[in-house]
């Protein structure tokens, strides 16, 4: 009998995955389950649903609401103050790629360490040199890295890591898929996806009723 | 010094405020805090912000997700196993009418026996007779309390809570509503809107940053 596992899909620009991605590595442990971090681009998720722009900009109480929301939230997990990236969304390709090329062990540094210049410390991530500078604090090259990135091969990478999001229903994010396909949308339900990652090991997870 | 108080809006159409209402009474009751139950209307909250129906039926994949997340949500609480109401969303005018007709004593009891019939027995609300049905298992008098609550003034009153909802700022249900006009939305954020209301009673409130 294999363990549990969850699959994290994350985008860079989304602020709940921000707050999904500072907790996850520390609440699955606690959990018993392996997380794979599966950073992916939501443009084309959202273009495929007819969106012309994040429904945070295109619907403004809604964007009201969530920066407050993301404010409350931060503060209640001891973040720092929320910093609101401009413009929003951030741009975050090149970050994304960066993610998708490091192995599973350097991916979940590099992309809390993302997240948070971009929601903590105000800085800009579509900027290259944030890139770089994230990379080279935790010790990578980041040059070599960067070109490798940037290569056929590893933007093909990030765009299967896409159509597989695509493919398991995800529409937003963060989302959370177990092995059995169920799908949890929203940083709000990632005690849940543990919850059924752990009775799928167990053999206990409830079916899906349609 | 007044005690803690909430704003309850919610929206018999909606699936989460469903959840909320079910849950609330308890909730609240153990947190101290007065909850002021409102109904009110979203389609003309959904119109302003320009939708031409539900993002639940506009949103193939956000749809899918609500009933699979709904159908596990209801389960963890131990609630019959849901109900999906068609079609979706339900016209919920008249149960909306009845509800802001009745006195605050009276209109939890009712609200929650509307979610129920509707996401519970799987019965039609939009349907009078359903109305009447639920208003008479109560003990109303339910041919008087419709005729009321579909009298010019009473109309009114239901238009005046949607308005005032608009006015805060909401643009879903269910949404909570502080007395300093902290607004926030969705079940998952009831225990953070209940915190808040205490902070604010205790002189405790973080103050908006923006």
């Amino acid at each position: 009998m294999s363990g549990a596992s969850l699959d994290f899909f994350y985008e860079f620009a989304s602020p709940y995955s921000y707050l999904a991605a500072m907790r996850i590595a520390a609440v699955a442990e606690g959990a018993g389950v392996a997380v794979r971090w599966r950073p992916f681009l939501l443009g084309p998720i959202f273009q495929a649903q007819g969106y012309v722009d994040s429904p945070f900009n295109t619907l403004p109480l809604k964007r009201a609401h969530m920066w407050r929301d993301m404010e409350r939230l931060t503060r209640i997990a001891h973040l720092p103050p929320l910093t609101r990236p401009e413009p929003f969304p951030a741009h975050a390709l090149l970050a994304a790629r960066v993610a998708a090329w490091l192995d599973d062990a350097s991916r979940p540094a590099f992309s809390r360490a993302v997240f948070f210049a971009e929601f903590a410390q105000g800085r800009d991530i579509s900027d290259r040199e944030t890139v770089r500078q994230v990379l080279a604090g935790l010790g990578h090259f980041c040059d070599d890295i960067i070109a490798d990135a940037e290569a056929p091969a590893n933007k093909e990478r990030l765009r299967a890591e896409t159509e597989a999001a695509k493919s398991l229903g995800v529409f937003g994010a963060p989302s959370f898929v177990t092995a059995d396909g169920e799908l949890f949308w929203g940083n709000d339900r990632l005690e849940m996806a543990l919850d059924h990652a752990r009775a799928l090991r167990d053999g206990a997870a409830p079916r899906a009723s349609a």
